[in-house]
């Protein structure tokens, strides 16, 4: 999460993921994991998902210094055909068996058209949608899945029993700027009820329930209960919610043998187990089906319908899925990337731990 | 829509199905395709979703009627690669296409591992699980989406832009029956504002909002406006519930050169065009992923805990996706099929005008 929400420093992207790959080498990561983990954990702050990026660095390291992460791991594909492949991430940091898994996929699309992979013993992997954003460049659509520590109740349930399951999904355009979805199946991240606690104020309904089961708008009462799927109430479709986290959860750990459900400790909770974290990759290639830009031309059509749709009262216009974290891309590529005080000082704390200090001070500009 | 919600009659679904494919017949439409039409209507009436069911008979004798809908099309597999094919369903009765495309798929993933397909030109398919289940005794994971005549508004906006846009996806387990997740990417369907209004009630807050895009309870006002995404408001998630949605229209409208977005005429409405629905299904055999067995025995331990979940105050227990409608599969099985006044009174109509009163008679008993 991304601390105290008040503002600490502004920084460059570049010295931010050389300052990250520098602290994690100091754990034995070797340099080339370091600086793929810093990339996607960059890549959160750059485009404003901040409670995925620099802030967890913090969580990253405490499970390497408590040897809940191998540092040095050899990930290796176990079971393999010509379109699918499961990958055993031999518990190094998430990021390192994810993206052998998806580009592993976008390779194979390219001769077979559609490819997909299951990756177990993985590690908390940062934001999903920056692996399915590596299928755009192939021109094809990527897909990616991954289970997490269990945070939600199912429907009609009261116990946290599955986790916020993302599903992300990147489909190139032609002029336009690429669809990426990249969504939580619960109403809401925990990060939100992070944010409401600290700031003290309640949750609305629907977020979550308390340890009985009973709604709540207070976000520690939501905390010590569970969050809600995304549909909130049964009566407004959190049964569908509920089943999605399923489907994430059957194609990432059913389908590779990782932890699921209840099972899995991702990066929030049980700092002193092994986590066996599930991922699911695939990359469908377009011109399989259509030519490339007969597709990204109706793609443009489509983004400029929704664009360009009436608003609904009290709203500028209509979104479409990826617009905010893109144009936030941009203003942080041009501005920098604000970090608030509350990581600046996890980040100081780390430094000066793991002796990063010229790290921070180019970072810090100081 | 299920009509009045009166008591009509109890009916077997064999002669249901062989009722239902004589008036299909009467339009010059081949026996094996009324059957199979037949086949998926009834299966949505076996397993309670009365709405998807024969009550809709009339909509697509309809479609027949003015010459919408081909009676004798010849779907066709116009583009193909080893693991996927786009068809041409050239207009024909919707479940003609679609179950030729979904058992494509099934037929190469048993060589391939994974397969898909995505379909133009089709029109109504029933209910999207029917295609996902046919995965199942092939020790598959089934997926099955369509796109749909546009009622959903996006996120921030107020005009139906999108389809309800359905996600089936079914999963086989071992001893315990299959999941069977069958969902509209919508917070509800359009069959629940008919219930609605035909019982004079009020809707719940966050299923629709009225032509101006303003919340309302007023079912007939949700009608002149538009469905709301699954989510209902963006504080929910909504943006999720519409970000799903466009997925779907990408899969089954955009690889397949299928109308997209409010260019989709489905079932109900605009009785004068012709509807060009796409459709996406893949299936993904499992043991290339994991031994069946061992992949279904985690299956089985997934269900079971989550249907041994202490349930939230006021519910028996945590339900499984698919559960409601296996068990009105098998209570129906045993005690016939519920036909309530105003279907029972459309398909004696339509026995009347297209002179099938034999079937009728053998369906009534009578």
């Amino acid at each position: 999460m991304s601390g105290s929400g008040e503002p600490g420093a502004r920084v460059d992207a570049a010295a931010l993921r050389r300052f990250t790959s520098a602290v994690l080498r100091t754990y034995d990561v070797p340099v080339e994991h370091a600086d793929l983990t810093a990339e996607v954990l960059v890549a959160a702050d750059a485009c404003g998902i901040d409670s995925h990026g620099v802030s967890r660095l913090g969580l990253y390291t405490l499970k390497l210094e408590r040897g809940l992460v191998n540092p040095r791991p050899r990930p290796r594909i176990v079971r393999e055909t010509a379109t699918t492949c499961v990958v055993d991430g031999d518990n190094g940091l998430g990021p390192v068996a994810a993206v052998l898994a998806m580009d592993w996929c976008i390779e194979r699309a390219r001769d077979v058209a559609v490819a997909c992979a299951s990756v177990g013993h993985g590690n908390h992997y940062g934001i999903a949608g920056w692996y399915a954003r590596r299928a755009l460049p192939h021109a094809m659509i990527g897909l990616s899945l991954t289970n997490a520590t269990s945070l939600v109740a199912p429907t009609f349930g009261r116990r946290p029993l599955l986790g916020t399951n993302p599903i992300a999904v990147a489909v190139p355009a032609g002029r336009e700027r690429p669809f990426v979805l990249d969504m939580a199946t619960s109403a809401v991240s925990a990060g939100k009820l992070q944010l409401a606690m600290a700031a003290g104020e309640p949750i609305p309904e629907g977020w979550a329930v308390d340890a009985e089961g009973r709604g709540t708008t207070d976000p520690l009462a939501g905390f010590g209960g569970a969050l809600l799927p995304l549909g909130s109430t049964r009566e407004l479709g959190s049964h569908k919610g509920y089943g999605l986290a399923v489907v994430v959860d059957v194609l990432s750990a059913l389908l590779s043998g990782a932890a699921f459900g209840p099972h899995c400790l991702s990066l929030t909770s049980e700092l002193d187990q092994v986590a066996n974290v599930g991922h699911f990759f695939a990359a469908v290639r377009v011109d399989a089906f259509r030519p490339f830009e007969e597709f990204t031309a109706a793609m443009d059509d489509m983004i400029r319908g929704l664009r360009e749709a009436p608003p609904a009262p009290g709203h500028d216009r209509v979104v479409v899925a990826g617009e905010p974290e893109l144009d936030e891309e941009d203003r942080r590529g041009r501005e920098g990337i604000p970090l608030d005080a509350g990581t600046v000082e996890s980040l100081r704390g780390l430094a000066v731990e793991r002796r990063c200090e010229d790290e921070l001070g180019a970072l810090l500009g100081r």
